[in-house]
């Protein structure tokens, strides 16, 4: 898979489980400590998110970030 | 787990396959399109690294990036 489908991969991921868990766009983006609209780019794949950012998302979401990646 | 002393698990992790396979960070620097001097950074956990260069990193190890998460 190249890299950019990785990203849309893992963007989807983080929309799928954050819907399963009933938790608004807004919501996971100030957990997050993220800017909404950068958080709508990551969920489309559209942002090359760092690492940590990942683990902070993950954290929000409590979910381990096996399961996005 | 706090996200810096994650980056620095992910770091070692790095350096530790890098080493399991025998290859020099010279080397996985290059395979990684990556400077050489970051890619010491990056083993360190001493620079926040992006998702994709993470996968490339991933790639140029032939691993899963679940692996080093």
């Amino acid at each position: 898979m190249k890299t950019d489908e990785r990203m849309i991969a893992f963007g989807k991921r983080i929309r799928d489980v954050r819907r399963s868990k009933g938790i608004s766009q807004e919501v996971l983006a100030e957990m997050a400590d993220i800017d909404r609209s950068y958080m709508g780019n990551i969920e489309r794949g559209e942002k090359n998110v760092t690492l940590k950012k990942a683990y902070d998302i993950c954290d929000a979401l409590d979910i381990d970030i096996k399961d996005l990646v």
